[in-house]
């Protein structure tokens, strides 16, 4: 059996970036392809009085579990099936059901950090950057996280102002230099996709 | 008979953006890319006496025909041979001879600014900009100019700052927001020239 390919896909938050990635997978056809989200990985805070959790720091590599996601991904190169964990975003814990996700030929690897560790990058052969002006990812963010989750106005400005895009600045942007191909203007670039859905189609069309 | 896939590559002086051309005519075989340059389109300024020549900015979009190119971009596309004008750098003037250039499946447009032409970027497919640091742009560009075309430092420098930075600034930069995809690093980046051969290769397989 030869090696799967590994595609990264990074880029901040509000860039289009699971548009991307869920273009791609539509493309290739689901089946083909073992798809890994950074953001499963996120550390149990279960330890933490529910009032400090508020506090962690989202959108530092510390509060991901890298290095499970790392073994997982081995894993998934070596064909064996892994247990993706399921993170809980209102209460900041890792639930007790995990999501089984088999080897296939493409492994697709998505989340904000995912080009910022080395561990990661290192084991990619596609690395791609989704990249959005900043206004318009905030404009994405405060739509999504108004109208989806509910949230207060002031409690999203104040965390994108605090972690959101300090982090971005200091990790997710720099992260940029490590990508083969940046896609600009986000989600609904055809051109980009269909490049990439072409590239992984050959591949799996050489099987 | 289908239409002709217009590809278009821009990026800074010293970008790499040859390099990828070169990548991209070598992966589907030349025979296959009717290859056109927006630097063979200069004007002519024979009308100039010689020592006002030095004077011309070079890195402005005025300094090109681009409505010469336009037509012969429209002409390829019509499946009309052309015949590309060939441009002596020294002189400033544009040669009596110029080079037969056949229609074929792939019209590949390159230029510093391909994609700051409303009319070039509207005729094109896939809009392709190579993006390489500043510095490392005028690393390349000096070793060039002072190796290949054996002009002074000083001449070199002071033509950057006083034209090939501004413009850069002022067109070049602003004409990425038009690219589908952006190429880091520029020259040997494999894995984005691959993805731009096979997606050629599968047009031209589907004809």
């Amino acid at each position: 059996m030869t090696e799967p390919l590994v595609i990264g896909v990074a880029g901040g938050s509000g860039s289009g970036k699971s548009t991307v990635v869920r273009e791609i997978v539509r493309g290739v056809a689901p089946e083909t392809v073992s798809q890994v989200r950074h953001d499963a990985y996120y550390r149990n805070f279960d330890h933490l009085p529910p009032e400090e959790r508020g506090a962690i720091n989202f959108d530092h590599p510390d509060a991901l579990e890298t290095e499970l996601l790392v073994r997982h991904v081995d894993a998934l190169r070596a064909g064996v099936p892994i247990e993706m964990p399921v993170y809980d975003f209102r209460t900041h814990c890792r639930q007790p059901e995990t999501i089984a996700v088999h080897p296939t030929r493409i492994i697709l690897i998505d989340g904000i950090l995912v080009l910022a560790e080395p561990e990661l990058r290192n084991r990619m052969d596609i690395r791609v950057f989704v990249d959005t002006d900043p206004d318009v990812r905030l404009l994405r963010r405060l739509k999504r996280d108004l109208a989806d989750r509910g949230r207060s106005l002031d409690s999203v400005l104040r965390q994108y102002e605090r972690t959101v895009r300090p982090m971005h600045r200091e990790f997710v942007e720099p992260s940029k230099r490590w990508a083969d191909i940046i896609i600009p203007q986000g989600g609904h670039n055809r051109v980009a996709v269909d490049m990439l859905v072409t590239k992984m189609a050959s591949i799996l069309a050489a099987a």
